[in-house]
């Protein structure tokens, strides 16, 4: 079973998929959210599989919202592959890298991307988003830290280079920021279905060209880590995202061009599923 | 007219406060928060006090809590006094600098600021934090962008700074974000009972010694510059609240010692109030 939330933005409504059907979850919850992620909802909803419930006949027709609402906040951990550390110049890190989105960057994993005004070095960035399910604070050990998870989404990063770099005074969140910036979903994956967080096959693909072909075998820091590491500085929330970083294969390196108005960004993870963005110019509303 | 929220945490009932007179907005909203400012909750709160509603009478024994209930997002301007900067070590910044802090940090006015196990350099600093009104994007100047600030409180962003500058790989967040590390109120004030934003006295004090004295008219960066250079690179939502950065006196400076157990900090602003939080241990819950 997976998560999903399908609407118009602002109007989205829970459902569940279970094969190639969706069901309406509105008769257990208004959405989902940390609330209903820490009030064991995943296995709520899956108890409401099965029991029955009525089936959204209408899915395809639907656009696919972000699989989590309002996410209390967005953490993203830097460089944590060690090849794209150093296509962005610099030595891989000795500790997780830690900086926010603001979580109103969060949208569908179908929807455009928009280049903001002024922008010339916009780039993607697929990643690992873990959804957290519990209160993490001060955890003794990484061991027992995946207990904390819900489930698992793809994200993508997306990121202006200029505004992130040059612009910032070397804090990134300026460039990480701009409306659109972190498609997520389609689903939420719960972590029973996933099993192993780092054996995720993770790919990008500018225009049908493969851009990012990585593993999370290959993360610096595993997930259980940077949660583990995470809860001693700060604590995690039901519903809080991360993004756990990156892979070799973005434009930053010099060997792709930067996005530009009409291009399609495509972006999978193994047993996640896959997004599709095209970029379009911010037009005032 | 000021707005507070009383009560234990996540107890904490809406309260407009008016000369000596604590009033109940519990029949006009649930909670002070992004929907009520963006609903002309402010102009609502004054009107239903003119009407008449019931006073709290036991206001003065109940705590006081964060002034804005689950703020979206807290943005934090780096260095934006001059002086400061160049006690941290650094030259004044060109742009304004921008990191996050996770909104659960936010806490009220006089609750206990808690030492992170492992921590030595806990620090104080009083900032004018701004309270977003109004979703601003691509504001065209700086001149219209007091109009979407609902109001302003006294904001203490406490830092841990081996956190923020040695265990983070240059990012600052995570010495922001421990549990605790912003004390924010102990009232919003409405922007039109302030008046001018760069005219106001800012100070702290540890156990009774000052340590922060100044004026906001030594910002580098106005708080109308500070808004709109922002919403040229995300959404401000209502509700969302910007720490506008510290002036001179902190520990990091070498000058002062950094906190510790049972230490007392005070921090007010003119026209805002005061706040005051002693330092305690962590004790595993």
């Amino acid at each position: 079973m997976e998560l999903m939330r399908l609407g118009e933005p602002g109007q989205e409504r829970p459902v569940a998929k279970e094969g190639e059907k969706y069901f309406d979850l509105r008769g257990i919850t208004a959405d989902i959210d940390g609330g209903f992620l820490a009030n064991d909802g995943i296995a709520k909803a899956r108890e409401a599989v099965k029991a029955g419930l009525p089936e959204v006949e209408d899915a395809a027709s639907l656009r696919i919202g972000a699989p989590v609402a309002r996410p209390g906040a967005v953490l993203c951990i830097g460089q944590n592959y060690a090849a794209h550390a150093a296509e962005s110049g610099d030595a891989p890190p000795s500790v997780p890298i830690l900086f926010f989105k603001h979580p109103n960057t969060v949208v569908g994993a179908f929807d455009h991307v928009v280049i903001p005004p002024g922008a010339e070095k916009v780039d993607w960035e697929v990643e690992l988003a873990v959804v957290i399910g519990k209160r993490a604070s001060y955890l003794e050990s990484p061991e027992k830290a995946l207990d904390y998870v819900a489930g698992y989404a793809v994200s993508n990063d997306v990121s202006e280079r200029a505004f992130q770099v040059e612009h910032s005074g070397g804090q990134w969140s300026k460039g990480k920021c701009c409306p659109t910036f972190n498609p997520l979903g389609p689903a939420l994956v719960p972590a029973d279905e996933v099993g192993d967080p780092q054996q995720l096959r993770l790919r990008s693909a500018v225009n049908g060209e493969t851009r990012q072909d990585s593993n999370t075998s290959d993360m610096i820091f595993s997930v259980a880590y940077i949660i583990w590491h995470l809860s001693q500085y700060l604590v995690l929330e039901p519903g809080d995202i991360i993004n756990t970083g990156t892979p070799q294969g973005v434009a930053i390196s010099g060997k792709f061009p930067y996005l530009r108005e009409g291009d399609r960004m495509e972006i999978s993870i193994e047993k996640l599923g896959r997004q599709e963005q095209k970029l379009v110019s911010y037009t005032k509303q």
